[in-house]
């Protein structure tokens, strides 16, 4: 399986992968997966749940008609789904994720024979605001390599082989480079980067510029604003990532710009929603309690403008978000707040 | 009327505006600068199209709803449009850039006066690919000064008073701060810039990916294809536009970045049409007799080429578009060339 002398997957090797988590993301990649040969096993903690997708062979309410091949394994014992494999994939709601990973290091305690963890979960821990590989590698100690998966990539589109572009980002440019060489396919394009903190803060904050560009939306503005939302909404996220070590070029890339281009103009990004509906006229309480769970744009919005403080940064679109989302802010005056700043250089924030 | 120690238009003060061109960005443009209190006179060459336009005041075609106020003078003669005008605003189809900007001498040759000639036109001469401001300078010499206007903004949304931001870039500081206090509104949010070159580039260099967009549409593909075109799309942009001296922050500014998702997504442009409608099946020929005219974008991409060859960069997009254009090559085939090249990490091209 290995060319144990560099530690590198050959591309024409097939690998066994458990996917923990059988939402609608891990059964898109777990359905590339097992397309392009990996043995697949996936995780679903809900036995029943488990059970309805072994029979349908899909996911009916989420990805409705992407079918997972007969080959693909699933089982909701997690023990039994990373047994032998040589990469875990968790991609479970961010609000899952530490428990997932303690499981995983319970039922496997000995990870040393993995070639890495790939996580496609994105967001923040709340509280507090920890990054997910961070919090992956409190739990699991220094093996296996983690990898982070990010960019713009919904999973309807990835499950009826639509062009998609990723990126794997890891400290270990070899653990990036295998799952770059198990994941990508001619109709999935895999970047490596080494840039975690980058990928990772960019994936988060773009959650809070959704729920702005949803805001927009929900007034009735429109491509103007929205354009104007992302391009600006870029350079706060760029300002923020940089001043807690992410590389600029990250935030211009797939997981930066990428996946805010998609996310704020997606009709099913759960953030932009929370945001249209306040736009409406919604509360913020009433806007979570209409969508029935909270968007984590909620929880990043206070993280960032946290740190936006620490940093003594200037990021006015976030803090218009916050101020909406936590201080009752009326979304109009937010907006005249932002259209109405003194003049300035397109440089000079 | 001017500070004249500074040479400074007060924020408070009114000017005389000439708009030379009234499309549906024209009328717009007008529409907001007579809103804002200033005197403006719009310029229409035809004289049946501005004797409609001044019985009916509005666009119906292009803008319907959007009206002029029965202040703001309509004319077919230039002559009468300019005479004392403080600002002109040249914002005709590319194509008529330099026989207007020639009209404009010769019906005033002394612009000596002017606080600024202001470039609301976007594209490159063809054949040549000269810049606009540059087309300007020669035919105009040292004066006026020339302020270029570029950004995300479709007429349609600046016609209802929907929230934009547009850039205002200028080799002189004062002349975009000018223009900046005539057009800003709580409505439109005026930044301004020095980099010329990046800003005319960037409005020009996006048409041709604008193409691609539409191609990647048109073959029914998705959100995550057309997110991986504009990321990616994005550092050729830049790649380009550094080679001919324009700054990098400018291409992921509003001008940049900001125009090229709203010409990426947007249903209004003729250029991602045109894309579209090969995307579908057509040939460049057949689409561009459908869509009745040639679109920027089509001569940009050749200009686009030579000057990759000329610079030795790796424009892998841009150059599929152009062999999908001149060369006929297959949209399949060339989405097959982007997808599989070699693995790549994300910075490296």
């Amino acid at each position: 399986m290995l060319d144990e002398s560099r530690n590198e997957v050959s591309s024409q090797v097939k690998a066994r992968v458990a996917v923990l988590g059988a939402g609608s993301w891990g059964v898109a990649l777990g359905r590339s997966l097992s397309k392009s040969g990996h043995e697949v096993c996936l995780w679903e903690i809900d036995p029943a749940a488990a059970r309805t997708l072994e029979v349908t062979r899909q996911v009916a309410d989420k990805l409705p008609g992407v079918h997972l091949d007969d080959s693909v394994g699933i089982t909701p014992d997690m023990g039994q789904a990373v047994e032998g494999a040589q990469f875990v994939l968790v991609v479970v709601p961010t609000r899952f994720f530490e428990n997932t990973v303690k499981t995983l290091h319970q039922v496997r305690p000995d990870l040393s024979g993995l070639d890495g963890l790939l996580i496609a979960s994105k967001g923040l821990i709340h509280p507090g605001g920890k990054r997910l590989s961070v919090a992956a590698g409190e739990i699991l100690g220094a093996s296996p390599p983690l990898v982070t998966l990010s960019g713009p990539s919904h999973a309807e589109e990835v499950g009826r082989d639509l062009p998609t572009a990723l990126v794997a980002a890891s400290d270990s440019e070899t653990a990036a480079e295998n799952a770059q060489k198990i994941l990508m396919t001619s109709r999935l394009r895999v970047y490596t980067n080494p840039d975690v903190v980058g990928v990772e803060l960019g994936g988060a904050i773009k959650n809070v510029l959704a729920i702005a560009s949803g805001i927009s939306d929900g007034m009735g503005f429109g491509d103007n604003s929205r354009a104007a939302l992302i391009t600006r909404g870029l350079l706060e996220m760029s300002r923020l990532g940089e001043a807690l070590g992410g590389r600029p070029e990250t935030f211009r890339g797939l997981t930066g710009l990428g996946d805010l281009v998609v996310t704020c103009t997606s009709r099913h990004s759960r953030n932009r929603k929370l945001g249209e509906l306040i736009g409406t006229g919604l509360s913020a309480a009433e806007a979570i309690e209409k969508i029935g769970m909270v968007a984590e744009g909620y929880y990043t919005a206070e993280n960032v403008v946290d740190l936006e403080e620490k940093y003594d940064l200037d990021l006015p679109i976030c803090r218009e978000v916050y101020r909406i989302l936590y201080e009752g802010k009326n979304p109009a005056e937010a907006v005249g707040a932002l259209m109405q700043r003194e003049r300035k250089s397109e440089d000079g924030f």
